[in-house]
């Protein structure tokens, strides 16, 4: 991804294997510093992956791949690495897809490194590709709406359901898109934002619960991304997604879920098996370290929600724009 | 309402008259400090109103009344006076309607101090009829959802959608609320959730994107207050009213307008005449003074949407819960 660091643009992924160790964009204090961590052991890449320093499904499932390259570089038991790694957060699929394939190449003797790098790599080809389906989508002054941040620093480089944006904004295409903050970590107004200022693309930011303001009159598409989907098409994402999705069908909306096929979890039937983190109420009672609800008051922090495949419009996967109905095609060809 | 001030329990007013000052809780600074404010100038008042010191439709409405009461006493012109009011904020009714009656209430030689201490008195009293009403909406182990502050400090007293909760708690029902936060200003996590506290009403305060996943599954009523209500039922109310109407639609939970009968204007045929304030964009991308968007990037900030008549289960009224459908019988009878 384009980021101007100093003033200068400069090239650089969300997550990267260098010098014997997992280097990462600290995502937690991002917009108004940018700062590289360097970490040598599979343990310190769990916990960057507990505490958000790194967040987004295919972001998460690249760094547990470096993760495990360490592991396997430091001689660590694998199968104690792995779980270390699978218990850091329990709603993306990529988490547990990236573990698996890193012990399959492992065991099969392959270079850890390469492995790992491959499978960063080939995230980021995928979200070349659902740039290039998802562009379509975006017309000359359409007014685009995104949710959270499903960008090049959820996904390694390029974005799931900004890669779109990437490609149409490099196709010479004008477009404006409505950025929800996306309480309560922000990552909309600290994260979307600053990819998209980084790129030059027109936004604005809105408080979450505008976004039905401006879906009645002055909306065209909706991309969001998608941390896990089942094979009926319910698929969970950043909480607030469910929202955004019931306004569209009754708007009239189309709404879009970008997402490599590695997001699809064919194990289970429906949404209602998606385990969804609950996190700490202090991430809603607090802001900024400060306290803002009385004392004594509480708070629910659920970091996702499940959307029913009937609200979605189409899945842009690497493979195609699919529709909820031909998900099941897909897991017979796998 | 029952405010613990320094762990003693007492009963104080959003706003009132003494010894020639408009006194009021400054509600900026709440919940972590409580101060009463006295002012002895109408243009203070006005300012107060502005500046959101004081807000919610009813408690703006009373504001006015007593700075004009100000305005009175101290032989200031009280065209000017009301022009300077009118101007503060441009969504809620009862600013209007408050002016109007204290300009007429003086104009036919009556005390102001009496007049605007009855005008504050009527709507108590509305607020407590609208409790009795609403409080047949909810049953033992009921689940509510409010948004906002609809509350005591956003009605002189009692509220509009927090009156039914307090009727519903004082006669002994078991119930919880889920209070979502309201950004940008936070007056469900600030306000809201401070007043169900110093009640002992049991809630959990969350993210506004968070309304839709509890909705789906554990919420049966939704009572929002409302700050102007059109002739044919569409009603403004603050921002991502409409998104939790749309759900409650899709849902299947009823949804239910807490308002005086004086937040009705029958000058406007549907919700499309009602001006929307626009708000600083800073209460967007700063949060306690702190900037958290990035630096260039900007933000919109509309402070009320419209919800059409067609997502409203009911108005709960001074004088009963009335249909869209029955507003109109409501304009003739006036």
């Amino acid at each position: 991804m384009r980021v101007i660091v100093e003033g200068k643009p400069t090239e650089v992924r969300a997550v990267w294997f260098e010098n014997n160790r997992v280097k990462m964009i600290d995502q937690r204090i991002l917009p108004l510093e940018f700062r590289v961590l360097s970490f040598c052991k599979c343990s310190e890449v769990a916990e960057a992956i507990r505490n958000m320093t790194i967040r987004g499904a295919p972001s998460i499932g690249a760094a547990a791949a470096y993760g495990l390259t360490l592991a396997a570089l430091s001689g660590e038991n694998l199968e104690t690495a792995a779980n270390l790694l699978r218990r850091t957060r329990p709603t993306a699929n990529d988490l547990f897809y990236a573990i698996d394939y890193m012990l399959h190449a492992i065991a099969s003797g392959k270079d850890p490194i390469a492995a790992a790098n491959a499978y960063a790599d080939a995230i980021v080809e995928k979200c070349k590709r659902i740039g290039k389906y998802g562009s379509l989508l975006i017309r000359n002054n359409s007014k685009v709406m995104t949710h959270c941040n499903a960008g090049a620093l959820a996904s390694v480089d390029v974005g799931t359901a900004l890669a779109p944006l990437r490609v149409a904004h490099d196709e010479g295409k004008n477009f404006f898109v409505y950025v929800s903050e996306t309480r309560p970590r922000l990552q909309g107004m600290r994260l979307t934002s600053w990819e998209l200022l980084n790129e030059g693309i027109p936004h604005a930011i809105i408080a979450d619960a505008a976004s039905g303001h401006y879906m009645k009159k002055d909306v065209d598409v909706i991309i969001v991304g998608a941390d896990r989907i089942a094979s009926n098409g319910d698929f969970a994402n950043k909480i607030g997604t469910f929202e955004k999705a019931v306004l569209a069908k009754e708007l009239g909306i189309p709404f879009y879920v970008a997402a490599p096929v590695s997001t699809f979890d064919f194990s289970i039937e429906s949404g209602e098996e998606i385990p969804i983190e609950s996190r700490s109420e202090d991430e809603v009672t607090e802001i900024e370290g400060r306290r803002i609800a009385p004392i004594g008051a509480s708070a629910l922090n659920p970091a996702f929600d499940v959307t029913p495949n009937k609200y979605v419009t189409g899945f842009i996967t690497e493979i195609g724009i699919l529709k909820p109905s031909e998900i099941s095609k897909l897991k017979m060809k796998r």
